[in-house]
């Protein structure tokens, strides 16, 4: 696997690109303790607060963009994507603008545990992933990554500590474009109010909303009585 | 379209259902400026942090959330679906122990701009969503809710304000039960590593990931060349 860095021609997997975007200036500090602006212990108070516990995935996300940072150009606004639902968007959402209200995170779950920062408007960007090759060092964890133990036969306090102590050094990098697909939201133009439900739905959708095309979503369905008008 | 309220025989949409679930205690409280534990303008501080700005969605959200826990049986533990990826989630992660990385909160995009909290051993829950009928007394809220206006014609004070004013006021509350499609989630039970992108994946979903079995997510891609070793 051939790859070459910043304005060559790059192979890689067999194919030469020519990415001129590589020629963007590398601001890549060092790798430091510090989850962006937290110190371990202060993030990981932040993902019990939000995440509900201190999920290792989240963990080890944050380092994941905290290395993303690093090589992200300072200029332009970005956008991310990840490729499992599993952990990864809490990081994101906390350490980021982007989440999934505000639309500029998205989730493609395709079952890796990657995270892209992209610009919005090149698509060009910076992908981190977890290496499985360098995971060896990291038994605790390499059982974690790969579900080698049960949820009862982990350590949790050893996975904590070897995710302090690795930080982002299991991860790899890439850079990419996004694809279109991907990059382009839905756009709701206008609104209209569906025949079956009485709901209001994306006119584009059809005569009736999605869900009442056919998408179910409830077994059951009984309306409450509400007296409260405005 | 008829609707009884508390363990009677239910008609509605013409069927005939006997829902013992309604016979659950309501415990439903009066409605009240505060959202859940915030007052509207700590609401406003706390959407601005997380989601980048006040938007009108999340704060009409913090007001659905806040309505369906009036509704909710206080036993048990609860997951939540949003039926659109816009603003709605991110009232729900800011209010709810349900996030997106933690599985608790699941989006089926089908365009309506509704929530439901429902009880994740059973899926019996509380749907919550925005009557059209109701915004006919909020002239800005249905200009914003059916995209009447561009964001430009649009009077962002006036919209809070009417949002503040009118709180639940414009929803509609159901009581539902959860399709078991949308209550089980992925379990991924072993991991492999992909023959192409030498990534990890779970092992059910082929011989190679997702990805590179055709869910193309990157036009380009070049793997920087990272010395970091664990």
């Amino acid at each position: 696997m051939a790859a070459v860095k910043n304005g060559s021609i790059i192979c890689w997997r067999g194919i030469p690109l020519y990415l001129t975007f590589l020629a963007m200036k590398n601001t890549k500090k060092e790798p430091s303790e510090k989850i962006l602006s937290y110190t371990f212990e202060e993030f990981v108070d932040r993902v019990k607060s939000f995440h509900g516990f201190e999920a290792i995935g989240v963990m080890v996300g944050g380092f994941m963009v905290d290395l993303a940072y690093r090589y992200l150009s300072t200029k332009g606004l970005f956008d991310a994507v990840c490729e499992t639902p599993k952990c990864l968007p809490d990081a994101v959402q906390l350490l980021t603008p982007c989440t999934i209200g505000n639309g500029w995170l998205t989730v493609v779950d395709v079952g890796r545990f990657a995270l892209t920062l992209y610009d919005k408007e090149t698509g060009v960007g910076v992908r981190v992933f977890v290496d499985p090759v360098k995971l060896e060092a990291w038994p605790e964890l390499k059982a974690w990554f790969l579900k080698l133990k049960t949820k009862k036969e982990q350590d949790s306090d050893r996975m904590l500590d070897e995710v302090r102590r690795v930080g982002a050094g299991i991860c790899g990098v890439e850079h990419v474009k996004v694809v279109d697909r991907i990059r382009q939201k839905r756009h709701r133009d206008g609104f209209a109010i569906c025949l079956v439900c009485k709901e209001a739905y994306p006119a584009t959708d059809g005569p009736r909303c999605l869900a009442c095309q056919g998408e179910r979503l409830y077994e059951t369905v009984a309306r409450e009585v509400t007296d409260r008008q405005p």
